[in-house]
């Protein structure tokens, strides 16, 4: 038997004396106020038991982690009609995302990144009757948690400065890829990234993804086949452009935010969220992707 | 001699009866209703002398035209201090305008493509007291005609569906390359290319450039040096992805807009605007392109 | 427990009365000539039993599936030095593969695009003796079957008509990333592809990549964790531009050639082979994309 | 009247002195020999009187000078059917040529860019019959001098590392848009770059693009609509990605190379060519840029 608690205890030890912890996100004001010391990880197993390290109990922003769930929930809303706006594809080139939307007419390459999501938002903000408190409600119902919320401050922080959201919510309505107002669609975007939650919450949250569809209390939020389709997504497209090193080095469905979070899963098996605020150069968390490549290595657990 | 009025003449009885008058821009709703055989020619010469044909006298929304005019008075305001926040390279990719202006960082290619003309437009809603009212002096001004004004329906109706523009204006805001806010810099932008001008007050208005600086009531605007490099930029950049084409077809230095209007000039001889609303398919007067290359056919003038 | 063989004559009746079986690749005349109603698939479970169905033993071009192969050799030759000259990240865009590695200074994307492909091979040109015969042996020896041999014919046509290929070495040479003559390592490249074998071949080829390193007679060529980052690149990279749409419909990695071929695996489980010579539109074979997504439906057996 | 010798030497001892002359080209080895301190301008008016100051008489490689010749020619005798082959608008970007000529299926952006030049190469290569003496023969012929000859070191030291042109001429080939074999082509493009010219001889050579077709010799070689045509491409595009920078700066037609060398010319009064062999980071001859910028301004005489 695998022994995930004493393993967690030498990642995190091993790890938190680290001197080079990465880059704090400072292009959202509020982010870069967060203490780079926090670490934490928290290990949710199928079969019920649950282990955890360090500060997996203090709440971060979720950021582009938001972006599974809300595809979920259109996905689970429109089925595959979600993919006429936009397209399961790696976007594989860092230089130029406004670009390749530019070259795809419009056409997102994948609901991870950011154009993608924000035609998740758009259809979201048209499915729903209150797109944001409905969205927070669906977090809190899959994670068994209430007390999950908006962190606000972010939330403005993000629009006051997120001026290639604007372009690129503008380049995707110039191409009528947007049905709602710019406006409104990035407020519930900026709110979608401004989640705040703990590794605990969030391996809970994901722990649908790893159970065929069925959330902590056993209801059913998605097919199996779209649970297939969520994982393979976040394998190709989860990590900005480095999903392939991911794949490469962890060999986990999963997706990094810039909050410092990172969730990753096996599925039938567990969920597994690592925090650390400070970033690669890739705009993923350092000691989080560290932390995750040494849990598999040592765990020999991967989907490959 | 060269025998004008009788090769103005010439040019405008055989291309109106041309069928194919290409497509009237409907991206702007305004512009949509414009009569496409509305057909005119006004020549100016430096010595002194006019001719004209046809709908000459009939304004039109000079559109992109006004990037000349703009940059004019952007470049009399800062000298070269506007080459910091923009380039006078040729912009050669239809592809992907917003793609280059990412790669490039925020710094736009030349003046007269969407990108550099509102860079251009932040300069004058920094420099200007009223920028708008300001602009419209300027241009009142170097034409020597105090009725020209703004066509707002058409400024409205750009502002309506300019998610382009939207886009290129954040997306310059997210590289630091535009300083006032994104709404009060379109405001201006959208005015300035809603003016309403005919051919001949377009033909006076950039008198000036062909005349060394100095416009039609004699005062000097521009250095010779800076006129230079205007005509210069025209020359390389003035037809969107058609610019080389014009300059080996056509031979002039010019400026075209999507309302139809093109003007051309010979420095030191002459300028001339042909207006015929119908475009081809790079977004240049069909019959405006065709009657300037019969002109300098005809005539053998050209700075080549 | 999974009625395989009768999974297989299911897919195999459903698959094989469809009337559109995509076109065969014409671009190597060789490859031009063979019969599109040729369809078969075999199936190599770890545990020792077999399946099959169709026409799994008529030897077709592997051509692209032979880049696994090269890259499985050079990855055991060198180690992690082989990324030296080579990313693991999905090349992501349809339009424009050598300007990728234009823009990205001669590094090639993966190791599955052309452009790495041949920096592999020239890897192989420079560690083996006799490049060509101990590829061959190579492959002879993890399959198990001294009786694969190249198909010279393709080969040849294949160097007639190979300009990209060229133009794709003389780049990655102009930018210092081949170390050998381009005809040599062509030569060496263009072999490799035009190696030929059947469905059970390829399966049992590949029968490493599924049982952690060891091939069918025992021996180890690779490392687990080799095994584990092999696999991870076939299912972000395996598929051109439709790696994300095959991680998405069939969750396998994998890799297909434009000879019709196609192979996946999971991982301690199974590998299986599909060959059916009719490409979709992105080069892939049609039926053997299909065949696998009703497998993978059908047996509930992905990796997520 | 212009006093054009005190104009040329004050120019010459201003430039001279000059600590940063750029740096030698050296990807071509032969070229890297050259004394970086020669400089030399030759100005042959249309009257009849020239002018020269420094060394003038020193032969230098043409490089990509000849591109212009190499099109009058083929431009000669294909008339406007070598339009179907190329296009006559500037490149760009200074990113990605190759991928421009991918993105654009093969047909390049102008004849100045390499891509565009191989492809007139091929055009030669078709129709002369002793392809390399029938060009230099030209070469002579509108020079009116026979001593013109190749150098043929350089063309080898060009041959050796020319992967870039290699690749290029490899893409045309795989687009379809190049008739001769690569080999046969390549040779007949380093030769024609080879040429070694010195100042009087290049401004000689050009004569025949100032004075409407006719050389020296007072032959029609083109007709005036032809001479236009290649002066506006020059404009356009005859200095890299600084093409917009020369017309902005110096506002004349004109071609650089890499050897050091700039021509540019005023119709119906001049040609002027400039020599010193270090360039500036764009690849153009950094004292031959400031030399002409000085001719210009000093004289007033531009297009503009």
């Amino acid at each position: 038997m695998v022994e995930y608690q004493q393993i967690l205890n030498t990642i995190y030890e091993r790890l938190r004396v680290v001197k080079n912890k990465g880059e704090v996100a400072h292009y959202i004001s509020e982010l870069a106020t967060v203490d780079p010391t926090n670490f934490g990880i928290y290990l949710n197993r199928i079969k019920g038991d649950n282990f955890c390290v360090g500060n997996w109990d203090i709440p971060f922003s979720i950021q582009s982690i938001s972006k599974v769930l809300s595809f979920a929930k259109a996905f689970s809303l429109q089925k595959n009609k979600v993919f006429n706006r936009l397209d399961v594809e790696p976007s594989g080139n860092p230089f130029n995302h406004m670009a390749l939307l530019e070259l795809e007419n419009g056409i997102p390459r994948n609901p991870f990144i950011n154009s993608g999501a924000i035609v998740i938002a758009d259809i979201l903000v048209s499915e729903l009757e209150n797109p944001k408190q409905d969205f927070l409600n669906y977090v809190r119902d899959i994670t068994n948690d209430p007390t999950i919320d908006f962190d606000v401050k972010v939330a403005v922080s993000e629009a006051e400065t997120g001026y290639n959201n604007y372009a690129a919510a503008n380049l995707l309505k110039s191409f009528g890829n947007l049905q709602n107002d710019v406006e409104e669609v990035l407020d519930f975007y900026f709110h979608q990234c401004a989640i705040a939650m703990n590794c605990k919450q969030l391996s809970d949250a994901f722990y649908l993804f790893a159970n065929r569809g069925k959330c902590m209390r056993g209801i059913a939020h998605l097919t199996t086949n779209q649970v297939k389709r969520i994982n393979a997504i976040m394998l190709t497209c989860g990590f900005y452009d480095e999903a392939g090193e991911f794949a490469f080095e962890v060999g986990l469905p999963g997706k990094s935010g810039v909050g410092g979070g990172i969730v990753a899963l096996l599925p039938n098996e567990f969920t597994i969220t690592c925090w650390s605020p400070g970033l690669n150069e890739k705009g993923n968390s350092l000691l989080g992707m560290q932390a995750l490549e040494l849990f598999t290595t040592e765990t020999k657990q991967s989907i490959f």
